[in-house]
């Protein structure tokens, strides 16, 4: 795995926009259509892990690329600080219950990854236990890969501190964006090297491997991920079933 | 409460269908912007109810009603027949757990409605616990209501036996519906009065009203909804939050 650093988190220079966008839309178009035939199979299931650093684009990413699938289909998960209740109990444990049944899709904006990331960036446990979380990481996503057909995606939408910058800077200043604005992503911003650090060893000591979407460009950041997602769809032949036999 | 045999199921004849599609089109991006507010706002939560016989569009509605809605806002939860551990329970166990989150909208594709229709209907209930349950969900969405600000939106998907057999023929004729056929369906419909006579009762025994649609056809149904829902959301007021001040 190279270091994250020298990965891009622009788009390449000679892409158009607009193309993109377009290429994007007929993308999600076509994850609806695969959705619903995953939810009529009800045969596999999909988890989609979106980590990244403060404004990456977690939210906005969720929504475009789903925008042609139904609520009863695809639903998302938003992981905050833990509850009381939460933090009495093994990280694991409020992942679990979220785990997508056959047929759905479900989006984990964070995740049990936060749990090796914003912990270990802040010294609250020690590396054993992060050994162990990684050991227990392994085995729960193998879990679910085995022993429920569940396809784990997982995005690092890796941005620039730069373009982090300017997108805080906006929610401080467009009014629809107020309600992202967090003190605290600003104290976070001021550890960048100590994440990017503990982002680097999420990439390598992970089994199921990340793909890693440069997201410093909406658009481009939107298309990678719609591409990905409707690949591992079509990758899995998915058919309306027959008929079942009258009882 | 009228008698549900002389509600209508098909639309008022003088509508045209494009008009009506093309406003639904309108009500659900509008529901859209308006699903966003109520996420940044973060104070009120939405619960809908969708209730009626199989093939009345539960589903359906769900997609065409939501489909500008980011799924970190709308969820939606389909209940089926309960599994033993459920069944260990009493009959909201389920279902609280899934109740929305502030800055949420919740879709219940059947519901807790369920305990005091179909195992009423099959007379695995006596007339006891039928009492017990109706004042169990009154009390339940009166707290939903009172200690979480959640609109609690009910919709009974009015149609008729004739066009009933029409759409669950659909299913075994076209390919992308085989998944929705279920011979037990076929058996259920031979109980439709019986059905009607405790649907007219959970109209009649609910202190959240509900909406009765007209669901013969699926346009008109899904903008009764969508115009509905839609209303509901205005009536909120909602906006987005002002700038957190500085710790």
């Amino acid at each position: 795995m190279k270091n994250i650093s020298t990965l891009p988190t622009t788009p390449p220079k000679e892409l158009h926009k607009k193309k993109i966008v377009k290429k994007t839309e007929k993308l999600a178009k076509r994850i609806g259509e695969l959705s619903r035939i995953l939810q009529a199979d009800a045969g596999h299931s999909i988890l989609v892990v979106l980590q990244g650093m403060d404004s990456s684009g977690k939210d906005g990413v969720t929504r475009e690329v789903f925008k042609y699938c139904s609520p009863s289909v695809v639903c998302a998960v938003s992981y905050k600080k833990p509850t009381p209740l939460e933090f009495a109990h093994d990280f694991l444990w409020r992942v679990h219950r979220h785990a997508p049944a056959k047929g759905t899709i479900k989006v984990f904006i964070r995740s049990h990854y936060e749990d090796v990331l914003i912990q270990r960036v802040h010294g609250w446990i020690d590396e054993e236990r992060v050994n162990i979380r990684f050991d227990a990481i392994n085995a729960f996503e193998k879990l679910l890969q085995k022993d429920n057909n569940t396809v784990i995606l997982k995005y690092f939408l890796h941005l620039s501190p730069e373009r982090q910058l300017e997108k805080l800077q906006e929610r401080k200043e467009e009014e629809d964006k107020y309600w992202k604005h967090n003190p605290g992503d600003w104290e976070e911003r001021k550890l960048w090297k100590e994440y990017m650090h503990c982002y680097q060893e999420v990439l390598e000591r992970s089994e199921i491997p990340w793909t890693v979407i440069p997201a410093d460009a909406r658009w481009y950041r939107n298309y990678c991920v719609a591409k990905s997602v409707c690949e591992a769809l079509e990758a899995l032949h998915l058919k309306y079933p027959p008929l079942k036999e009258e009882v």
